[in-house]
């Protein structure tokens, strides 16, 4: 039996990569891979606990590293209920956002810095990093515009643009700090263009030999 | 004027310091020292949603790391919101619980290691450790018969003998390693007399040439 891969999608709000995420699952799964698709908080009652208090519009004093702690929470959480059962019977598992979400938004969004927010991250997640990371490539700009139509924004989502862009320069760092497990992919093409490169990349990993 | 004082009151469960501070802070605002009391998560509505999360019965599948995190998190806002503003004024504070807990109940009691746990923390308090400690001594049996009679228990209230037992046992190496801010009072005395040890070492840190 092959080791089940641990894959996750990152990307600025607005990549796009939620959408995808459920229509590549889709497509390997009918061809019978092993799959668990999940998003933090997963689904996790504590993990979601965690997120209201991080999400509630109310909280506008919430300190970064508060927020930073936080995420490194329910992450964990979510790491050990759901991700980690899943890979020991021999799932693959693809999250949409992990780690690298962290680095980009409380390490520059936040300026807290990547090396403290790894470090945070590596006392909630013990070493458990994904095999390789799908990363949604779109500025800040047209990511904005494409959620600005959404009914809920969220704390997060109402960030200035100056925030947005620091977390895709955040992103763009991370991308060059951890080449060895990211895919780039350019989330500005058609969603069926973006789909099909997804796929691919998927794919490619979960047919890996060890 | 006199440098504000950062003072904390650590303990195992039912070691009477929550009696004991509120009693000990009456007599010294009599006397006219400017001094707030506060406790974890004090009374800050962020930190309070945290302790929700982390003290909720139900939250049976809580990993330990998790609920390290979480504690740090609730420290770091209650810090920034209500500790530092107050110091920044001139004014002491006294804090029922600090970073010695998660020490000794994360540390000890969960068994996730003390240097952990202190870097997860220094992360969350950036060094604003309190000048002073005032620890109450009590062993865990003697505190767990005096909380038994309590209403309400929360998740970690219910937690074994062993693990209070662990919990003690970390509060001692805590002791040991912080001994220059450490001043320790036998708590299994009578209230009355551990009030008038607990007075007496706070008064001395306040009155105390910087």
């Amino acid at each position: 039996m092959k080791r089940a891969k641990f894959i996750t999608f990152e990307g600025p709000d607005g990549s796009g990569k939620t959408t995808v995420s459920v229509q590549v699952v889709e497509r390997l799964k009918a061809q019978g891979y092993p799959l668990l698709l999940t998003r933090e908080p997963g689904g996790i009652k504590i993990a979601e606990q965690i997120r209201d208090v991080i999400l509630n519009p109310e909280n506008t004093t919430m300190d970064p590293k508060t927020e930073a702690l936080l995420y490194a929470a329910g992450r964990r959480q979510h790491l050990v209920e759901k991700i980690l059962p899943a890979l020991h019977q021999g799932v693959h598992v693809i999250s949409d956002r992990f780690i690298d979400s962290s680095l980009a938004y409380q390490g520059c969004g936040r300026k807290i810095g990547i090396e403290a927010i790894y470090d945070l991250n590596m006392f909630a997640i013990e070493g458990y990093l994904p095999d390789k990371t799908i990363f949604f490539n779109i500025d800040a700009k047209t990511g904005l515009d494409r959620i600005s139509s959404r009914n809920f924004l969220d704390r997060l989502d109402c960030e200035s643009l100056q925030f947005h862009q620091n977390v895709f320069d955040g992103y763009q760092k991370v991308i060059e700090k951890y080449h060895e497990r990211m895919i780039v992919i350019d989330a500005s093409k058609a969603i069926d263009e973006v789909v099909e490169c997804a796929y691919q990349a998927v794919k490619g990993i979960l047919d890996e030999q060890d």
